[in-house]
């Protein structure tokens, strides 16, 4: 029997952890073979260079695409979908994979989901189901309504899924692979380099040695202008505590330079002593900074997903992770500086939690993921249940 | 109050007769100001230049886009639907309107709606809600899941709408404009044309007026190899029943080439006595045909929503229209010629029903879309509503 | 030594011809690799399908690149292009090649030539030098600026490539390899095959034993709405000389539905009894029908370049081939129905040519070709040479 | 009569210099229309926003087009090229003006060309005929093979663009409208402003007012991996040299990052104290900073039109400016440190030249060029002149 293969397209940095594990499954699986299309703002550089660790950690690249419009405004957020679309439409014609395998629910996913439904290939989504309120819940839906195949994060989301009319028997509860990485992680979980060493990037070089907070704040698409404000209230309240501080850029998004700009004119004219700026790590390093930090404070998912698993104290800002199941270690607070300040002020005084929340997965969904994409019939054709 | 600016985009031939009566509604409406947008296979000839009909009923156009990518395969639709994307959202920039109005489920619609809602334009999608079980499937519940406002044709659409997640106000049943035009039509049905006079076309002078029947035959896009075996079945029955036929080409889809080189190479071979061929009729002339008509063959959605309303006999042939609700005057057949005979010979026996089916509306669609879009609250902002 | 690849693009039907000994002398050449590029028109069904015809003589093609864009206006045409440049812009991407071939002067061929020349790929151009004085005329010399190394096919166009600022040591006089075809054919000059049973095609089964002519004429490009009326000016010429004829189908450019519309209106119409048409046919035996007919009319540049070489009698009609070294073969008439007949039974008196004209090349082409491409310094920076 | 509407195609920021002027008198002059475009890196911020520059200035934007890809390399930029043809054609087709004005050589330019020219839109190239050895030149060339009128920045240009096969009667030397504002500036000299108070910028507040230079180096495309190491170069002599220094950022090229990168990190390393860095400047200030500087450095062509009839020193670094005739201002040295320092000693020594060099026009070539273009016969159809 010829492998089946499985065609995985990553757009961004942040996609890359919830896929990689599965990516070394899929690898590994005597049934599949891996086709790894890189796109969009993984391959550039001011949005991290996603492609680099990928390649670093050993994976062949088959395609690489370029396909981000700049403008970074919603105009070339809606262009650089059409050209993905067109360039993958392009990819998957000569790559013919067996399955393509679409990611959350970035704009740019609907791409990957219409170049391969369209042409009949059968379409997989990965971490479809959830609930967060702007754009992205749309396009995690419609990529949901384009698939035949779906693996999600949580049993909530599952059952999601299966209500808005899909086929339980194609719909997986696989936890989420970005899971499986803090669960190696945690297995020795030292701080184990230094930072400011192994990364450079700017700012001070503050003592983190005596403890620490990470700050990961994005923009929320739909608030384009408060972007801005909204990170310069969490740099006042960083700056006022006094702590030492990682602060990592945001990956791009219409708004980026709202964000981006917060940051850079505050550095500019406040030169803040206690924070040192990154803009990428390592997904590993990253969660050994974060299992040894005080706390994560921002709207990262990361926040939400590896920090319920790992215990760590989350103070998680605004509406970005609206409508997703989260687990005890963490805080929601407004925009507000106050809000923030009580926020963290809380999550600092208690340690890490004892108690690993295996909400989003236990640390064996890259296996899973392989395993249900090689035993599933790969079908193109389906129709709602009702 | 400044008028909401109702931005319409038409991409084909049948989406006209869909929405025509709405836009003289949304014209008319004291609070609308339609801005109309024409588009893809809607601007070519050979596919029936819908754009001359717009134009000649009176409509301003606001901007005609050409993007349809040459092919006819499936990599050139998701090409097309790409391409589509980057240039309506140019167009969109550009005419700034209040809201959008996807329509139905022809692939290229979810260029509209990726357009719109990328951009935080409140997307209106009309007729939503159905079942039809190929890539229209997946690309109708796509729409629905990017669109902020739905319009659905029947009351069992409104109710599946509804149960995907979406929030029940808004969601209305206003019935489909088409049988609006049916009812105009119905007013003074005579058939007060010559239609080969009228309208030319190809085959034949038949003698239609000792009675004949209307084929219309669209390709199923994910048969795509079948197209032309499954046409080859219908035009032998035809042939065989040696009644005077009025048989119309299909509009564009992957497969198109299929169907339309099936009915080429036939006629070129048989040279069909009893056969005229049209490209295309004005949709009220189409009605009035039908409606004088013996019985409707093929796989049109005409037969199943505006001839239940006209009690007008239908064979549906296949799997295209399976899943939409439908009334007494259809007989379902497959692709078989056996089946298609049966069917034929079953509906030419009885005459046209006496009782009109409001599954699909009756009559007053256009004036209620108008409505509805003038009063309701338009937001781009929704969550799943469980 | 690694082998240099070379990398042709083919657009269209016609570019073919002239480039097909070239193609097998590349891939014979011990230091050269061909990749072969098949792109727009050449890939579609109502052009020709040339892609069948390249596969059929055994070249194995690299890739296909869907790129024309329907709507056959002069904003189409432009728009092809344009896409025409993203996609061949990741093709060399993808290939890598040390050098790219762009053919002639369509207006698609520009977008071979920017995506190889802004990747810093050393571009070779086919044909430059010529004078024709429409867009064709614009399009070929910005080749030639873009272009590296020149390959042209008459010693005056090479005079004319040097004095527009080229470097003569790149600039080469191969003669055209459409000849070397011609050559090969004129050695079993007889009509050795029976065009309808072979090529189908449309129209009535004529007497062509007797003696016939071949037509083709094509639209020219910025007489765009009178297309159709110089087309039904041949027609009524042809059908009132009541003379056998083979009548071929122009290929696509802007303006070819006005041709085409012309063609088969006048088909519809009056059902000429002494005309059968034909799409497209095999180069060979092509040139086979012209050396036994009694003379080629049209504006096709075989009647310039092969019928020199041949011998055969030619009505060139109109402005398509103006500028254009000719040889004595040729007669030029104006677009109207006096000139042309005037010129079509002076023609067709007069015997095929005893001897052969080599201003287009003596049939070794193809060969020169290959052997300056693999011995010239391939390099990608010039400078004008004053 | 109605008057000539004339869009004019800007695509970054140094064109705007090029072609302000011209803009003016267009507007004023009773014959014209002004349709503006603002395209391409003319609307990002990164690239100094040329945008907010025009609108400032008080001209009317009639459509802006985004249309840079992200990547920054080779084939981005044919990329980018490829999507402005697309969305370039349609500006065009909905803006239906009478000619269209396309500026020097950048590659994107190329774009407005053949969107203008595949239309049948004639064609006005400005500072053509220039000689600089990369793909500029090559883009320049093509740009003037497309292009039907032709107004050139000097006598030089002129006579070469002739050469090349262009009819004389369409080929204009204006002289270059930067000269015009050139012109204005130096009625009145002074230094009115502070730079670092204006403009911001990052670096050292330094004492500019006992005298200054002035940076501003480009990437050389076709040495993409040597801008790094060549702005290194520049850098480290200027930094030696402890003279104060405005130094200004490169505008975006295929290898923009090579030098932003290079001046980013030398920066961070070394803090070079004597250097303050800018983004951008309005160009009226940007000459009186020039003017009233010991000497420019680098290898902008403002050395070469501007800083000739201003009699500014220039310290001309490398090949971009081959082939451009300079006056007696210019010193051209090689990327060596020791060729640029000996350089830079010796403009500082001289002072400004007392006399100005009319070689590229004397400040009246705005109006020069409204009135030809008003005055000319409008074609779209030219052949070679020999």
């Amino acid at each position: 029997m010829s492998k089946r293969k499985i065609c995985v397209v990553i757009t961004a940095r942040p996609s890359y952890s919830r896929i990689k594990t599965a990516l070394s499954a899929i690898n590994k699986h005597p049934n599949l073979q891996l086709q790894l299309v890189v796109a969009g703002s993984a391959l550039l550089d001011r949005y991290g260079n996603a492609v680099d660790y990928i390649e670093n950690d050993g994976f062949k690249i088959d395609a690489k695409v370029f396909m981000v419009l700049e403008g970074e405004n919603k105009t070339s957020m809606a262009k650089t979908t059409g050209l993905g679309v067109m360039e993958l439409a392009n990819t998957f014609y000569n790559l013919k994979p067996d399955a393509v395998v679409t990611i959350a629910d970035r704009f740019e996913t609907l791409a990957t989901s219409i170049a391969a439904s369209y042409q009949n290939i059968p379409l997989i989504h990965i971490q479809g189901g959830e609930v967060t309120g702007n754009i992205d819940e749309k396009v995690r839906h419609a990529n949901t309504k384009l698939a035949d195949l779906h693996l999600v994060a949580s049993e909530e989301a599952r059952e999601r899924v299966i209500k808005m009319g899909e086929d339980e028997r194609y719909v997986f509860n696989t936890g989420c692979p970005s899971i499986d990485i803090a669960r190696n992680v945690n297995k020795a979980p030292e701080l184990n380099f230094n930072p400011i060493e192994k990364y450079g990037g700017v700012g001070n070089n503050i003592d983190w040695k005596r403890g620490y907070l990470v700050v990961l704040q994005h923009p929320v698409t739909t608030e384009y202008n408060q972007a801005k404000e909204n990170v310069l209230n969490t740099l006042k309240v960083v700056h006022e505590l006094d702590i030492p501080t990682f602060w990592f850029w945001p990956n791009v998004d219409a708004g980026a330079d709202g964000t981006s700009n917060g940051i850079r004119s505050y550095r500019e004219i406040y030169k803040p002593e206690n924070i040192h700026f990154f803009k990428n790590m390592e997904p590993e390093d990253f969660l050994r900074l974060l299992i040894n930090s005080k706390c994560l404070i921002g709207n990262s998912s990361v926040g939400i997903r590896e920090c319920a698993y790992l215990g760590v104290p989350v103070v998680n800002i605004g509406t970005r992770q609206n409508g997703r199941a989260r687990g005890l270690n963490v805080i929601d607070v407004s925009y507000e500086q106050d809000s923030i300040m009580k926020g963290v002020l809380d999550r600092i005084k208690q340690n890490r939690l004892a108690t690993s929340d295996g909400i989003y997965g236990v640390g064996n969904s890259g296996e899973k993921i392989a395993s249900i994409i090689a035993n599933t019939d790969l079908r193109f054709h389906k129709t709602i249940m009702y």
